[in-house]
């Protein structure tokens, strides 16, 4: 089997030894293969327009947490997704970071800061705040742990109803109560059909009066202009954003210096090289084995 | 026994009930007061000039969770602090807020953000920050669970050399090997003649370079301008405080709009008036029962 990998060089550079050492094939990008037909993985960020060079092609690895930049794959080549544990780790500190600063009020603070004024509002316990996380994949749930961990009370909401650990959990369809409960709602969804614009007019219709947004899914969820208009409203207080639509926000962007708004530059994770040449050889000998893929993904679903 | 307390009307609101249920005397107001010889405890922030009224005084309980605003008391008076789980877990929240920040560079993102720049410095996985500690008392060990567990390497630093829990500890005359291993230095030392003005350039010197600084001690424990020379030096690349001297910080303060500067008003904890009764209550029965009383302060140490 022989995995070829398209990205830039520092990554090569790490990728090679680990390869090397575990004894796989590895051609660094594309001007580099020889025999087409001996590809038989792929990891990239997005793949050539022509996969159909590639006949034995079995999987295709993205080289970030999420597929949805992926085009649609031929049949027969499987779709899978970086794990790392420390991407998740370092999404699951923005998102507790985040989720502190609105709730310990950091945007008007900030606000007062550039006017030089000390005046204080009441600080509030964790446990007066209702933390609602949309997602509950491997970063919903570390995120989760954390949050419960200092004291807020977390719910999630995913698409199955499937129950996770120590957290009240509500299915796809119970949105609705789900939102109603939340005061500080954290999207951790992967951009899929259904997830596009979800966080729009009728989601923020939903929460409480004054409740905050954090998001560090993807841009194309959020609706921009609806946020808003929810913060005009007073729906919502405040929100941080990591990502937006487009990427990079342009500068003019009104986001960018309304104060209620804190935004950093997808900045949340970045995939280390080591772990993702662990995950594509992991996806080589399971490919091998005839096991399950790590990170495989529905492509019916989008995730 | 009888407590005289002095504070803002709410927060006899709050004690009037809960010593009623008690079966317990509580007495609101110095004028309020019909036999000074019945008061055996007095609750405040810092007691009137005059305790030579209450000649059965037996302790003063400082309603916050420090006593240097505590004049002398005379001998045979106790000085406790109030003990109360709910500001050891707010200040912790904001000290794991801070550090947060400081470690994911929250400081120049949001002067990008106010430029409108997209700029993407790479993220720290949390393994990579050396936090240091400085004061391991209730709310140093309850910060440094939390930060451990998201993977920090942490350490702390206090007088005794008393171990802690899961973490390295440097006792006092360790200081300089404490600093030396320390980026995110996070201070939560009580003020006492010892402490005073101990964030100055001295300890500056000894950190690495550009390691950031989180104050939630008290505001005379930090030399402001020694901390400016160690920003524009690069020693320290920046920090964020909750305590500040004076308090209010004047207006015009030059640490308000510098954008390596973050400053929040004395907020990281406010004590929560069931607390602080419950605290009170225990303070006499221990009085009563001639056990130690809960938050003892040792006046020769200060704290
Ligand atoms: N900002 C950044 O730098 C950054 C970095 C990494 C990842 N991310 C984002 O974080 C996302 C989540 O990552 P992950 O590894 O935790 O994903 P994951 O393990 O695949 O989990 C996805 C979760 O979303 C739920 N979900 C999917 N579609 C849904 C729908 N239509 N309605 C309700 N719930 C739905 C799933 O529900 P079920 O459990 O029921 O299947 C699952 O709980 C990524 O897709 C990416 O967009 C951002
Ligand atoms: N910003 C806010 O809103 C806010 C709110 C609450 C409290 N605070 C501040 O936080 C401080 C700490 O509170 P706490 O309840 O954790 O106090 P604590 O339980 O009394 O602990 C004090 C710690 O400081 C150490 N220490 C004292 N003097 C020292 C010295 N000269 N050198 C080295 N270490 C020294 C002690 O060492 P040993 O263990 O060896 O005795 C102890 O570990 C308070 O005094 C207050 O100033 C701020």
């Amino acid at each position: 089997m022989t995995l070829l990998m398209l990205g830039p060089p520092e990554r090569a550079r790490a990728w090679l030894p680990i390869f090397d050492a575990a004894g796989e094939e590895l051609v660094v990008g594309e001007d580099a293969v020889q025999d087409p037909s001996a590809i038989t993985h792929l990891a990239c960020w997005t793949p050539p327009a022509d996969l159909g060079r590639y006949p034995n092609l079995k999987a295709v690895i993205s080289t970030g947490a999420g597929v949805d930049q992926m085009p649609a794959l031929p049949p027969g080549v499987a779709l899978t997704r970086t794990l790392a544990p420390g991407i998740d780790a370092m999404v699951r500190d923005w998102v507790l970071m985040a989720t502190l600063m609105l709730h310990r009020d950091m945007p008007r603070y900030l606000e007062q800061a550039a006017l030089g004024e000390w005046r204080t509002h009441p600080p509030r316990p964790a446990s007066a705040g209702r933390v609602g996380i949309m997602g509950l994949g491997r970063i919903g749930r570390a995120a989760a742990a954390s949050l419960s961990s200092l004291g807020f009370d977390v719910a999630g909401w995913n698409r199955s109803g499937h129950p996770a650990d120590n957290i009240e959990v509500y299915g796809h369809a119970d949105l609705a109560a789900f939102l109603a409960r939340t005061d500080l709602l954290i999207c951790l969804l992967p951009l899929t059909n259904e997830t596009r614009g979800l966080l729009g007019a009728d989601v923020f219709a939903l929460l409480p009066e004054g409740a905050a947004l954090v998001h560090a899914g993807r841009g194309a969820q959020l609706d921009m202009e609806a946020m808003r208009s929810a913060l005009d409203a007073g729906r919502l207080r405040a929100a941080m954003l990591d990502v937006t639509e487009p990427e990079p926000l342009p500068q003019s962007h009104w986001a960018w210096t309304d104060p209620r708004v804190v935004i950093t530059p997808h900045t949340a994770a970045e995939t280390d090289a080591v772990e993702g040449a662990r995950h594509a050889l992991a996806v080589i000998r399971a490919t091998r084995d005839g096991t399950v893929i790590p990170g495989l993904v529905d492509k019916e679903q989008g995730y």
